[in-house]
């Protein structure tokens, strides 16, 4: 059968994953700072051998069985004491979700008619982009600095009425920017005033590495904004579990949706996950996770430094797990991609993390993943490759 | 933030399930014949634990890390070994998923336009008519007999032409009915001859308890079916895993689909149950399992014979965890329910089953969950209510 006339409007418009094929032209021996994984050598093996090792066979057995959609009662409750206390979350705002990933396809799912507007942040998370082009959302940009969007940027993509707006204010993935309390006090203002529900993701709130953590967006605004977290970057991604705060109108769509896509997370690794937030292993492992990123963070901002020629622009990342560069605007990185894998060396040319055309001349360095011999002997090859096509 | 204006057409379409709000109202002490739930006694909570504790440690990072969408590669080679040589089958065919549920949401993001039809058998399983709908699936009813779906019915609903054909084989949620293989022939034979893909739903074809297997609809048509199977009612559904079998071309687009959705099935329990299928742990459990529920079929046909007036009809279902009883037409089984559960007694009313507004006088029991006292009070029960209702 010839199934290429079958498929849907939504089918028509997935792309294979962009970041992956470069990983599938990779040599053997290439240095990767493309993926935003975490490193492997911050998961818990032996905790988790632990947890299980003493799982009660009842809770055990209660864990393997079907839940409820919303999640694991427990690890929702724990989930909304995280919460700041102003906010008045309880495990009703609560649903246990896969990963921020899905988040926001649920939010898509609830939220959005093909040719609807989203409003994002210029540059964003690719894979958000992806999710959401499936179902058919058109994008307005909002333009950032240094200390994340601008109101004026925010204001104007409002009045052209999206559906929601899609942002990362903690250590923003592809920049590393950390959004400024200003700013986030503004966006919470222009979206109330224009009553324009905010998604706020943040995979990275955790990883941070310099000054104090800044109120969420939810925080400021839990009337109208739909919170992400997950246990992905400081725990296991392989985990698949993360959450969703929201308003319960909100929520009860998002419930039903997450309903009829997947029924529910493994309520097996909902228990281990609520089991390593007891006896405060949670905040040592997250202690242990940022203070290895914190010095992998150094280690590469240490090799920018000295092999990369003058006219790279770089910001140190307060968090998270990326550094963002700009080269001058004559030079495509996506075109110098081709070169730099020949050469054993592979990053995520900028543009990719742009809804419109915009980032030629950026690309993103991860250092969660790299040893130390590997960040020094890539950024070499880079800095050599980019004082070359510089000139 | 008011958000009742916001929301997506498909989230209009989305309604709270419908069992759910069956268990909701269910007092305590109440036999319930409606969850389609496995048993908790049949989860291998020693075998998991035992695995756990013998995992090399870096394997379980590997098992923690992000994997690709198509899931961990030797769960997928084990899968297209399960399957019949004839059909070819490698692990690119292969993409594991979270269960059932998610092949019927992949499938109608692949394939479904709002306003495009699908042909489902009369009846079907509810959850997945809930999902198709928030594609805005419209519905071309099958009819069936104790054989399955009728051919000459089969063809009057390609003739509408369905974007795909979505049905149970072995074990129909929620009849129990097996169809036969000059039925699944003449299925296939037609969907090639219309050139209608389908979704073919395998979560019960384990649970056989009388006769030989009787070859899948992907076995007699590997070009035009996408097979879905499962290991959540022979392991444990908290796993969340499952797989899709299916034609290269439409693999590559339900792989993509999976990938926006959620990026990946857990690779932990990815990893836990490719290790239960190994030295023949996996075929021990499938032989515990069906005997168990076996036992528990033959409790509960025990039971109605026993209890239930002459007028109920009914068919000893060959597999699966279902029967189907049929009252006399002028019964509404919905409003009946209400008395059943005044009485501390619940099941399924047959009609949720339908997407038209067919089935009033029906209803399904499960004989998965209840114990053999709880079989026994529960059916002596409900004996008396349809003897009373009858007259």
């Amino acid at each position: 059968m010839n199934f290429s006339n079958h498929f849907s409007d939504a089918a028509n418009r997935m792309q294979p994953a962009a970041i992956r094929s470069i990983f599938n032209r990779m040599q053997p021996g290439t240095i990767s700072f493309a993926p935003g994984m975490p490193a492997f050598s911050t998961f818990p093996v032996e905790r988790i051998k632990a947890a299980t090792a003493a799982m009660d066979d009842e809770a055990m057995r209660q864990s393997m069985q079907y839940t409820v959609t919303e999640g694991y009662l427990p690890l929702r409750e724990w989930v909304a004491r995280q919460m700041p206390v102003s906010t008045a979350t309880t495990a009703d705002n609560v649903q246990v979700i896969s990963g921020c990933q899905q988040a926001i396809d649920l939010m898509g799912r609830v939220f959005l008619n093909p040719g609807d507007k989203v409003a994002v942040s210029a540059p964003t998370y690719t894979g958000g982009l992806s999710t959401l082009s499936v179902y058919g959302a058109e994008f307005v940009e909002i333009a950032c600095d240094d200390e994340g969007m601008l109101p004026e940027s925010v204001e104007a993509a409002l009045q052209q009425s999206p559906k929601f707006i899609y942002c990362i204010p903690n250590f923003m993935n592809p920049t590393g920017v950390d959004m400024c309390l200003e700013r986030r006090q503004a966006v919470v203002d222009l979206a109330r005033q224009y009553e324009v529900p905010i998604l706020e993701d943040d995979p990275y709130g955790e990883l941070r590495y310099k000054g104090d953590p800044v109120a969420s967006l939810y925080e400021l605004g839990p009337d109208c904004v739909v919170y992400a977290g997950t246990f992905s970057k400081v725990f296991a991604p392989g985990f698949r579990v993360g959450w969703l705060v929201a308003p319960i109108e909100a929520k009860e769509r998002l419930t039903r949706a997450k309903q009829t896509s997947d029924l529910q997370v493994s309520g097996y690794t909902q228990r281990l996950l609520f089991d390593a937030a007891q006896d405060g292993f949670l905040q040592e492992q997250i202690a242990r996770v940022r203070g290895y990123y914190y010095d992998q963070r150094n280690l590469m901002m240490e090799g920018i430094d000295q092999y990369f020629p003058p006219e790279v622009n770089y910001v140190t990342p307060s968090g998270g797990m990326f550094v963002w560069c700009e080269l001058p605007e004559r030079i495509d990185a996506t075109e110098l991609l081709e070169t730099a894998l020949d050469r054993k060396i592979a990053y995520v040319p900028g543009t990719l993390f742009y809804a419109s055309d915009s980032g030629k001349n950026t690309l993103r360095l991860s250092f969660s993943l790299a040893s130390a011999q590997e960040i020094d002997e890539g950024l070499k090859r880079l800095g050599n490759l980019f004082a070359e096509v510089i000139g």
